[in-house]
């Protein structure tokens, strides 16, 4: 057996508040997804004016960096042709994603985690992710 | 051009803030999704110990009960062998749900949004989507 | 609550009605999709001619430009290897188009719906799809 | 942050032994998946001469049982039409199986696991699945 820790509803309303906080700071409405470390939804947050595109990248972005333990723009960098990684964004029918705004969450090391941004640039969208961990790591109890 | 009434996303919390609500006074934990009046999701929230499938068939059932504009228990009812509705559960690679727990969110008698819940007995379902719209109709603005 | 404006059936028509008018001029017989501003398909037409995949082809980029308010030939140009955005192609199990020939169709500065076409080449769908807008434009009430 | 138990490697291996040493003795061939509390896959085998289709249905089940908590043939009872738990069936693409054979294994009264057969009959199946749990839980450490 094996004993797992992974993020609550608290937690990821805890992200999400803080996502939300940086995209209202820089002006752009995000899709906000926050998934447990098995890459399945705890919760997720379409601010007004988010992409409906986004609603969807941005859960693959969350299972992403979840399932997979590692950051969405850190697959992208490489997944290049030639690169033996290429390839890996159409695994799981498109829904590994390899596009910047995704980052695993960590608590000693071990994932319990995952968030996924979109709606802006991926650097916006990162930018995003980043202070929900932080507002989470800020407030957690 | 049509002009359009949708939920915004300060409306879905009220709704899934009145359905968890429910979901508590019931000891049940649910999956809560709230949908545009287009079906496109806006906010969704997995109380601790709410089921895994329930995160897709919350979601259906929103999606549902907006885009087709009609309680998925309604469907249901409908949906018998025999009946010419019948077969419309695989309709959308499945995603059109008929399982009870699905409700229009209805402005005016035009319909603005769509709530589902699921991880109870349907008729657990029912009574916090019925909730979450109450509990939305008596504190919005 | 949210209002939104979105485009009717006869925006569509005459939408459809310049495309195909500039498809005849350069002799190509193209698909033309118009979605609303979520995307969803308000109407379709394969002129005479029109390639079969091109039915899916224009509805995904009429989606994707609407929904993603950017037009497909503007994530073309950011899809590229090593750029952050790269993946973004695969994502909605593909649906997501970055193929030139898909525009937003703005009012006011508000996405109000989005029109795609395929057959042609990139270029001779681009050009459709303005020739869609501008005649669009020209005749609405 | 929550705690969570699930099986490991190990569990499912015995799982696996003891649902194949009973299909052995009945002398059906059989495809056995066993997931983790999430519904994601820790061990399969397809015994020589199992089913190619059983080879994604022993996996559902699996999935099923685990991540919705409950027996496949449990669902399966509810999901008859006119009860409003039917179309369940269709969720998730069809990857909610509702067909006898997928059983939730339970420590302490929290699912931590699944196990789905497929190959003989629902019966044949619903008994190796038992048969694996039991021999897991005469095995484990």
């Amino acid at each position: 057996m094996l004993s797992i820790q992974r993020l609550d509803l608290a937690d990821a309303g805890l992200m999400i508040e803080g996502a939300a906080a940086h995209a209202r700071e820089i002006g752009v409405p995000m899709c906000i997804a926050v998934t447990d470390e098995s890459g399945n939804l705890i919760a997720f947050e379409r601010m007004d004016g988010g992409k409906v595109t986004s609603i969807t990248v941005a859960q693959d972005k969350a299972f992403t960096a979840a399932a997979a333990r590692k950051a969405t723009h850190e697959y992208n960098q490489a997944c290049t042709p030639g690169n033996l990684v290429f390839g890996i964004h159409t695994a799981l029918g498109g829904r590994l994603s390899v596009v910047g705004g995704g980052l695993p969450v960590l608590v000693e090391g071990a994932v319990v985690g995952g968030i996924g941004i979109s709606s802006g640039t991926p650097q916006q969208d990162m930018a995003c992710a980043q202070a929900g961990i932080e507002h989470w790591r800020r407030h957690q109890g």
